[in-house]
């Protein structure tokens, strides 16, 4: 192949060197000093990543089946809470929900759009039995980032437990769980981590713990496999409930340093100057991301222009330019595309996929925009990356 | 470091190189026609080793959670089952089963002992309402192989499932599936497959499956991350319901593809002389295997000495020796040394570890036995080598 594959997807995402060699690393016995040691570095590092004091506990599954963890954990059979519905992830909250027979009121929006603060506080006061809201901090299917810390100023002062899900968000934008007053944050391990997906990450405030010790039945979650409490318990001891995936957690360690040595305000700024050049460069193109405020930083979800089969344009793009992109899901299948730019990715990286998403345009028989797209992108790109704070770049966005 | 460092547990198992090369490949996206063609071969590999016709499911979790997708879709709130307890993962099917809402009768049994199938048969008997048996193939917890051809035998001319959890046993010794009449055999990836931990894989037979389907409520499992009616409609389209551990997946085709180089028989047969090199080599050791009759081919349990500390023997072996065994758990925690046998593992590992065995037991100031204990056991490994027909071999220990 003339070109070198990329992986430009919104998750899984691209691996570094150091993690693959660790990924690679024999088998050692979860239940000795020397893998303690690892769990016990990595349970620091996870607490510095979601900016909280309380134990983030590593689980063995995929970002659903912690949000699964979440609900069981959380709730009981009854209990009503607030989806927020904008997308397929948040359609998976009201799913599990269901699942586990609580009663559910959904904010529903089109794809695309990010609720505000007052649609929730307009719901929340409706009904004070709300026990919970249900979210996405990064919406993966549309790209939409949803406003948590406005939400959770008003979660914070109700017995509204705040869950968010933030399998695209955490270390790709700032979420810091404590100074917002979250009280359940997720995520991943494929996405911003820039691990292979099979770890997930769950932590729960000081209140989100009353919550789960207080329920009246013995086991806070009948699902043995993901009962919290006890996953924490072991936490503390710097163990896990059950055999944990050691390579993915052997990565972790090393993926966590990576993350340490640069600083969480480098790698949001990179998030956002990615973000910034990939928007200023589709535009360019003649092509409107589908949108158009409160946007997240890990990936760009562009629009086809009307005619042109956006899952034809993928397979171009892959085959011919070697860039691997995501398409829409459901009704949007065909009629977006999701160039992912988070994690071990650059800005020579989406070069080459804004090159490929301009030829495979272009092969597909559709407009092809501005020939300076590149240019245009790489400026916003670098004044992106100087911006003097760049917290506030994401609180504008609201 | 003297000596090279050698996992010899009872899982995790090491990994080889072709399969750590694999873990350490960079990321694909799972939906795309590329990774649909490793879950197409991996498929066609694990109904091969798990001898059977019917879809075998693979997981982002450890075995305990294939454990808990087993009972939460196979069984309803206030059905019975019975459940053979003769160790730690008997005990997890119970805790499972109360979590479920299930009622359980169970056969409880000193660790070390297999059940009797006229044990079972008379419970089975005694109470027509039973609708599952839950057991280990291989209890992993001490060494011991149940019956489970016998069990089988019982259960199929009943309305009785027969779920069985062969983490350390699938790859390890015979269990074909369809051949017995398992309704549910499972398996994780840390044991007999040479990987690291987090995948597991469930299969159920086609009469397991019409009583998932029957189940009166519309979703058959409340647990949406372990619905495996949903799994298995992905599975028959080469995909999986949430993001699989791709790394993993990799992983096991690789090990799948060294598997079938090789053949059940092959395996198996190397298998069952590690078992008997082990066993008679303890012996000659003066020491005593905790299992004396139905041993399972994975791992040996040792009975240590009366006032011998087994931690601290674990402890020097790895460090002066740099074998890395496992004690024993809960009531057996010192009392007992596992020495695991299964997967990546040969002769001369096996001979590490009886070595480091000898040695810290001498070093712990306990009797170290005859000197010929490697010579003993090497011929034990290379008659069992020549066993005309390993299947019978495992059925003469009942």
């Amino acid at each position: 192949m003339r070109n070198k594959l990329r992986l430009l997807t919104p998750g899984p995402t691209p691996l570094p060197e150091e993690v693959r060699l660790a990924l690679a690393q024999d088998m050692v016995h979860h239940r000795k000093p020397g893998f303690k040691a690892v769990l016990h570095r990595v349970q620091e590092g996870l607490q510095w990543l979601f900016q909280t004091t309380q134990p983030v506990l590593p689980l063995a599954c995929s970002g659903s089946g912690a949000m699964n963890a979440a609900v069981w954990n959380l709730f009981q059979p009854g209990e009503r809470v607030l989806v927020v519905e904008a997308g397929k992830f948040g359609q998976r909250w009201t799913q599990i929900a269901a699942a586990r027979g609580l009663e559910t009121t959904v904010i529903t929006l089109p794809w695309g759009q990010a609720v505000s603060p007052a649609r929730v506080d307009e719901a929340l006061q409706a009904d004070p039995a709300i026990r919970g809201v249900l979210i996405q901090a990064s919406e993966t299917s549309t790209g939409v980032l949803h406003p948590v810390r406005e939400i959770a100023a008003l979660t914070r002062t109700r017995e509204t437990l705040l869950v968010a899900d933030g399998i695209s968000a955490v270390g790709v934008s700032p979420c810091p769980m404590d100074e917002w007053g979250v009280d359940c944050l997720l995520t991943g391990s494929q996405k911003g981590l820039m691990l292979p997906p099979g770890l997930a990450f769950v932590a729960l405030s000081p209140r989100a713990w009353t919550a789960v010790e207080g329920h009246p039945s013995p086991k806070a979650c009948p699902v043995t496999y993901f009962d919290l409490r006890r996953e924490r318990d072991n936490c503390l001891k710097d163990q896990t409930l059950y055999t944990p995936a050691i390579n993915l957690l052997n990565g972790l360690d090393v993926s966590l340093r990576l993350f340490r040595e640069r600083g969480l305000e480098d790698i949001f700024r990179k998030q956002w100057a990615l973000t910034r050049m990939t928007r200023t460069a589709v535009h360019a193109l003649g092509l409107e991301p589908l949108v158009q405020r409160a946007y997240t930083w890990g990936l760009t979800s562009i629009l086809m222009p009307a005619g042109l089969d956006g899952q034809r344009l993928l397979q171009i793009a892959a085959d011919r330019y070697g860039v691997v992109m995501a398409g829409g899901q459901d009704h949007l299948k065909g009629r977006i595309v999701r160039l992912g730019h988070m994690g071990h990715v650059d800005f020579a990286d989406i070069l080459a996929g804004l090159y490929a998403l301009r030829q495979a345009l272009a092969d597909c028989g559709g407009h092809s925009g501005s020939r300076d797209y590149l240019e245009r992108g790489l400026a916003a790109y670098e004044q992106a990356l100087c911006v003097p704070d760049v917290y506030a770049a994401q609180l504008h966005q609201f």
